[in-house]
């Protein structure tokens, strides 16, 4: 009798979910729910472009959606699947994506007193309103716990818990106040599935904790209260209404409570694994192994690899947390803060209609004419900076910047100029992870860009100068997911049922000799700009840039 | 009896005529022709965006259809007017805008054998093929007659005469051998016009071979032969079929030839003044006097004022040259290598058409969300070096560059972001001049720019920080080639004309304070990205730029 698991990966837009065989490795059901709340999703604020919140209320709205989608889809592949042969579901979010929540764990916006209040609602991953705040944390780190910096890549960031949370302390009392507790998105949405959402015994998820709460069992969890206090003795306090203990994905947050057993069409009891982050579940269901760096291209990356235990700090990455990604190995996490951000920023805010009536119709038409170009041969030059750097600057304070324009540049040379500064930015993390002796031999991509930007993937490989793979699961995310849910039900081991499920497109990328010379001589200038606007200590001239890029269109035009 | 005067202004993309009252001052009739051939009246290069050629044939047929177009005009506008009391014509075209002809002066172009030739086409301005010719003529200069780049800024341009016949010489023999000599459009077209283009006797304009042939009474006209034979001997040789003098605007090119006379119903015998570059005769046509400087702000602009004989050479500018704008003073010339071009770029390859269907309709709306913007809120900064700079770097080998760029970045920030580099750029050719003791109390603009667009004008007088004010005429070149025309034709001194015909719009745009104040620091960033990447001594961190523009950005927007 074959056994199913669901996999429930939520994104910026929207959440997906995934129902698998976890015998065959089939996927027999998937459904999407776009957030209907914002601008896709995101609640903005015109005056502020750090300002990126969500409504929970979607959260709940899609579960529900893509859970019994994706078993209508099973019911109707495969005869011998019913909704009580799901043993499990593994759920994952972004991350920090910070809700407060009342004594009984309810989030704060529905309370109707909140209703209007954006401080109120869901704090994304990408709000980058708590950069002073973020500074502050740093700061006092460096003086009174260094060790706290060394485990996220010497700087604390603005997307991360304690910024968030400290950031509602001081902007917006009545919110903090009336919030009893604080919750990542990934541990409150199994709570609420499980049927207890007590802030003070649900499940948090080492994963969140380790890489965005400082927490670590070298210095006894979260971060001590003197510290905090020293931040805000409001902090200290809150410290006792949070957690003492986080646990791995290979554990049980609970099982499946009855209300959402009806709601669902599934029953009762259904074992629903601890959360984790996205990125941490798409390498999962990746393959990800010692050498094999994957890379979740989503509206940002998370690049994700495991390293023995042992390794050095690698200053400028996300975190490197004892147990993460897989049980017993560092997982080693690093990020690039815009990659398909970027892209629909462009197509959606610059880009002429001459190229289509839609996003689509001008992505596929760039597309066809970028696949056409050499390296070099748009003289421009860019940095992927527009939603700041995560690593290895750890900066949100910094911005896009374009070089190289003529009278003659047209928006699809732009295009190429974001591919390949992403690119760059990817290849900068990896030169950095191998600096400090992490082993980096391939790069698996997951996501749609994978699959659907053939010339994105070529001008990867091109400048990493490595093989990359593309996963055959288009939801790695929610298949890793749903992996940790069968290994939280004890259905076998994660390396068990990785082997039976994760696979390859044939198509591999590999680099082309004739454009890695190209594109050395392009990192090179962006190492240049990289270190001249985002490292402090930098000196130097900038006065070769715009004509070594002229020398080499002029060299790649003839 | 009343006399009436022509001017004649040949622009980059079209020319234009208008036809005066001398004594009246009113402007009886203008008529524009758009120049048929290439884009917009360019030969471009797919594959080099430095080539911009013209053909010959659109000076031609523009010339009849604009002067029998304006005397039909003031045919119906005064019924005084007949074409028999037009007694001048005065020309002004772009420059150095090179013609290679015959022996007897016919544009190469014309030849069958060349037909397909780019190189025998006219070499416009603004065509930066001969950036290494230029590199080598400056380098030369500097070792054997440092004197020759004193009053050219100290750096020979390729878009000069010199180095766009270098060029020639070196890429394509076969047109340089059938090339007799080499003539500037404006002396071509008073030759054409007079009947006689024998380019050994034709009157050179002083306007032209001052600033840009390098040629001076300290030294005996044209650089020497020696100088000359170390470029290339066979440049000596030219010299030999070249001038060895050149004429003020004052006097007379010719008088008008029987057959053009017939083609274009006039009388034979009106006089012809010798011609100028446009901007020259703009800033006549201007008020252009010593305190005022006049900005021609065109696709380029050209800022001209006069100095007092004995004022120290200003690096950087374009040239002084004594008499080249008004008899008895120095000519002052400087100019910018993209504006309004830079905006046509924007729209015609950047801006999305929710801004409007055509670029009508685009410049149109953005103008009115920019009219609404305050100085730095949209955090976005940019050189304004799309077409290289040509004060006070005199470097084409420059890009643009745009920064601060979030993922909310509207193209309509962007328009303004490269308004305010465009002011930018003004202010520091302003900045040279005075600290050279080049005296400037006011601005008078002239050109399209000015009268459509108020914010852009507005921008220029908080940056800038001196009032600035609009020329009545809309035909300032051509005005200024009409009263020229007048005076080589004996009917007045420059001064009596320019009292009768030039007038100022009431509106005069004054610095708004607070707005000067966050210029003032935007302009700090943008010295420093300016030195940066155009001044090859320049060293230093660039890390503070994009934290400084989300300052200001922040305490805009609050």
């Amino acid at each position: 009798m074959s056994a199913y698991s669901i996999g429930l990966d939520y994104g910026t837009n929207s959440c997906r979910s995934l129902l698998i065989d976890l015998d065959s490795g089939k996927e027999l059901g998937s459904e999407v729910f776009n957030y209907p709340s914002g601008k896709l999703g995101i609640l903005t604020d015109p005056n502020d472009p750090n300002v990126a919140r969500q409504n929970p209320q979607d959260y709940i709205d899609g579960c529900e959606k893509i859970i019994r989608g994706a078993i209508a889809q099973a019911q109707a592949n495969d005869p011998d699947f019913s909704p009580s042969k799901v043993i499990s579901i593994g759920v994952d979010t972004t991350g920090s994506t910070v809700i407060p929540v009342d004594a009984a764990g309810n989030p704060l916006a529905f309370d109707p007193q909140f209703a209007d209040n954006p401080n109120a609602k869901v704090w994304l991953w990408k709000d980058h309103t708590a950069f002073r705040e973020a500074e502050q944390i740093t700061k006092l780190a460096q003086e009174m716990r260094p060790q706290y910096l060394e485990k996220c890549g010497g700087t604390y960031s603005s997307e991360w818990w304690w910024s968030k949370i400290l950031r509602v302390r001081k902007t917006d009392p009545a919110v903090f106040d009336a919030a009893f507790s604080f919750v990542e998105h990934c541990d409150w949405l199994t709570a609420e599935l499980a049927g207890d959402t007590n802030p003070l015994t649900l499940k948090r998820s080492i994963c969140a904790a380790g890489h965005k709460a400082m927490f670590n069992d070298q210095w006894g969890g979260l971060p001590d209260k003197e510290f905090l206090s020293a931040l805000d003795p409001a902090l200290a306090e809150l410290r006792d209404r949070l957690y003492e203990d986080a646990h791995a994905s290979d554990q049980l947050a609970g099982t499946l409570c009855k209300q959402w057993a009806n709601r669902l069409g599934l029953d009762e009891g259904v074992a629903i694994a601890v959360g984790a982050f996205d990125c941490h579940m798409g390498a999962v269901g990746s393959g990800v192994k010692k050498g094999t760096l994957v890379k979740v291209l989503g509206t940002s990356t998370c690049d994700i690899t495991v390293a023995d235990k042992g390794i050095a700090d690698v200053p400028g990455l996300c975190g490197q947390v004892d147990g993460s990604v897989v049980p017993g190995m560092i997982g080693v996490e690093a990020g690039q803060s815009a990659v398909g951000d970027l892209f629909l920023w462009l197509v959606n805010h610059i880009v002429p209609d001459s190229y289509g009536a839609d996003s689509g119709a001008k992505f596929a038409a760039m597309g066809e004419k970028i696949s056409k170009m050499k390296p070099g041969e748009s003289g421009l030059l860019a940095l992927d900076w527009n939603n700041g750097n995560r690593s290895v600057l750890t900066d949100v304070r910094l911005s896009g910047l374009m070089l190289g324009q003529s009278l003659h540049t047209e928006a699809h040379e732009i295009y190429r100029a974001y591919i390949e500064a992403t690119a760059f930015g990817a290849y900068t993390i990896i030169k950095r992870m191998e600096e400090f002796g992490v082993e980096i031999n391939e790069v698996v991509t997951t996501g749609g860009l994978s699959l659907k930007n053939p010339t994105l993937m070529q001008i990867y490989a091109d400048v990493i100068g490595k093989p990359m793979k593309v996963s055959v699961s288009e939801q790695t995310c929610a298949l890793g997911a749903a992996l940790f849910g069968a290994v939280s039900a004890g259905y076998g081991t994660l390396a068990q049922l990785q082997a039976k499920v994760v696979s390859y497109h044939d198509r591999v990328y590999y680099p082309i000799a004739e454009n890695q010379v190209v594109y050395s001589q392009l990192f090179e200038l962006y190492s240049q700009l990289h270190d001249g606007f985002g490292v402090t200590e930098w000196r130097g001239s900038m006065a070769n840039v715009m004509k070594e890029l002229m020398d080499i269109r002029e060299q790649q035009r003839n």
